[in-house]
């Protein structure tokens, strides 16, 4: 007997149709004999059709964030509600919970919260007991028992967390794809469904843009070892299992997908005084303003003075711009110029480690479609670079082919 | 300086240039000097749209209840949050609470729980800080934190309990008609709005269905002395005040109003064996099923036997006459007859009670426009009647016009 977490997302969960398919998929798990806790996302483009009411009044202001994240956290509370009829309907017993009422306490970072702890009295009972919890995903409390978000793509973080806190034998991450892609099939027809992946590969895979698994739900089953599957709801694939690199087979393939992401903007800080500390100054108050810094690149410094670029969400462009004219000021910087119309690719997998010259066919792949790298950054099992926009699928097209992606 | 409880209703929050609307109202109140604590429902039909998913899945069965109220309550979470989000964006400071936040504690009986107790802690500090408390009305928790509905029209109540422990000045209830009428006016085209009324007549009023208030609303406030102001949200108009016996003028008009409402039924148990105790063996199994039994009436017996009959609201006939007849074969009655198409209508006003003759001319106009009179019931101050449905605008304008509430 297995214990399951199952998180199902709004695409599962756009109907009652839709959610009496998910039903059946619960209940045929527990027919099973294997336990299942449940967390969902909201219905459909619920969060959408929340957030652009919110939009409209100008929520983007950071001291409505408290009553934004009471707004979006109603949306995963009306699935969690009709999942769950639907569930006592079928002959189950079955019960909701709010973020608050399973005691998901966060910090108090409104509309990105952190999880700090979970209490898992009630799950463990229910679990005793044959009752099916149905979690709100996406949300918590913090200690004054405000209302939290965790930020979007949260509910796989809520499936990945309690998972990990009940000792879950996997956390089952059910999607409107069959799992995860060697890169984006709508960009590259011969895409392929991996069966196995690491987490190590899946945290560059999820936070460079691959859209199936939010990169934190990684992080945290990683940390915790609890296997995750990716897996669609509308069919009875396995889907792509991720483990630790142990389990895996032993001869690797070299790169295992390409993974990449439009909605980026670069910033350039020009002419830095090439003193220490000033990395931090810069990057201190874009950090306090709660914008993510993803690739950060630093040149030698010539003439004692450096020039500094790193890489923002698109939506964060000009708040992080806004930010950098004032801070280039006060560290004694020449200008700030920056460009919002790039595209982040990276090449993942853990292969690389023990093959040389991956980097360099990479570029030279590129060169020869006349893509002009404007960043590159590197680690153990990745390599990234930044292009235009314009670029981005002649380029992931290019290499899918170049690294025989579309072979098995 | 005074201290008004504000409850806004649906249809003054139907869309975000009503809930704007709503917000200048509030703004006004607190530019007078006034302190102002708001209740609010959930905008327009949100909560019958929710309800009508929840009766899809076929949510009528009381083990689905506890999830039904998860449901509903996310429509005035939703509410508050916009509304505060508003607030906010006007200038003001302003904090949303869901029933829970704020610690409506309710009993445990899902979709019609009753409040036991509120803690005002939060709301106190908020209004010594200046900030405006935005509650989600219609909603509590029980004492293990599940989330509980207190019954349709239940932001009044919300708001009505509110304004009692604050000690308010008054409790404002604001909807889309100018007050308390003396008929519904789409019925009755000289129908006038009422300046001032009693908790009575009141009470009298909104339980035999005149909509704009609800009874448990008008119980509370009574209870604790806190003048009701019904009036709307689309005009300057005073509205209709709220207040005990003694602070009226002092010659009263003989009827206040009339009241009637359609969805009504009723059901008799014919032959009931005329022993102690029987009308509480008929009634006990009803009530345990949280069927709300309206009007009652036991005539004298012969031969030993009685005859029994009861309202209910037309919604609960078919549960009510299922639980009747096992209950008639128990107690041994000879059998049980019922009616689900009529209509009841009272007279109410609190001058009734020094004047004869009421009922006798009530009786002559309805049998002068043919209406036949199924049932009779009195109190000190309303007389109410039953008859049959397609009756009820005819009854109604006849009354109206006989007892000259038309006229000023």
């Amino acid at each position: 007997m297995s214990l399951f977490v199952k998180k199902f997302g709004g695409t599962s969960l756009a109907t009652l149709d839709h959610i009496k398919r998910v039903a059946e998929k619960i209940i045929k798990a527990r027919d099973q004999g294997d336990d299942v806790v449940v967390v969902v996302s909201a219905m459909g483009h619920e969060t959408d059709r929340l957030a652009t009411l919110a939009k409209e009044i100008g929520a983007n202001d950071s001291n409505l964030h408290r009553e934004v994240d009471v707004l979006l956290s109603t949306g995963e509370q009306v699935t969690t509600a009709l999942l769950t009829m639907t569930l006592i309907k079928m002959g189950c017993q079955a019960k909701s919970y709010t973020g608050g009422q399973v005691s998901i306490t966060t910090n108090t970072v409104h509309t990105k919260a952190r999880i700090l702890d979970i209490n898992v009295d009630k799950l463990q009972a229910d679990i005793a007991k044959g009752t099916i919890a149905v979690v709100a995903g996406f949300q918590g409390v913090d200690e004054n028992q405000n209302i939290t978000t965790i930020g979007r793509g949260g509910s796989d973080t809520t499936a990945a967390a309690l998972a990990s806190v009940l000792g879950a034998d996997e956390c089952q991450i059910y999607t409107d794809v069959e799992g995860v892609f060697t890169t984006d099939p709508r960009v590259v027809e011969g895409a392929r469904c991996l069966s196995r992946n690491t987490f190590e590969e899946m945290l560059e895979l999820a936070s460079l843009g691959s859209r199936v698994l939010h990169s934190r739900a990684v992080e945290i089953a990683s940390k915790y070892k609890v296997p995750i599957r990716v897996l669609s709801t509308f069919s009875d694939a396995e889907g792509t299992l991720i483990t630790n690199e142990d389990n895996e087979t032993m001869e690797k393939p070299i790169i295992s997908g390409i993974a990449f992401t439009r909605d980026e903007a670069k910033l350039t800080v020009l002419g830095v005084p090439d003193i220490p500390g000033v990395a931090a100054q810069i990057l201190g108050p874009v950090s306090d303003a709660n914008v993510e810094v993803d690739m950060i690149v630093q040149n030698v410094a010539a003439d004692k003075s450096t020039d500094f670029t790193f890489t923002v969400r698109r939506e964060d462009y000009d708040a992080a711009m806004k930010i950098l004219n004032k801070v280039a000021n006060d560290v004694g910087a020449r200008e700030v110029s920056g460009d919002n119309k790039i595209a982040k690719l990276s090449l993942v997998g853990v292969g690389m480690r023990s093959h040389a010259g991956v980097a360099s066919k990479m570029f030279q792949v590129l060169f020869d479609e006349s893509i002009n790298i404007q960043m590159i950054s590197t680690s153990e099992i990745k390599i990234s670079v930044v292009v235009a926009e314009k670029y981005i699928e002649l380029a992931v097209r290019a290499l899918h082919s170049a690294f025989d992606l579309d072979k098995d």
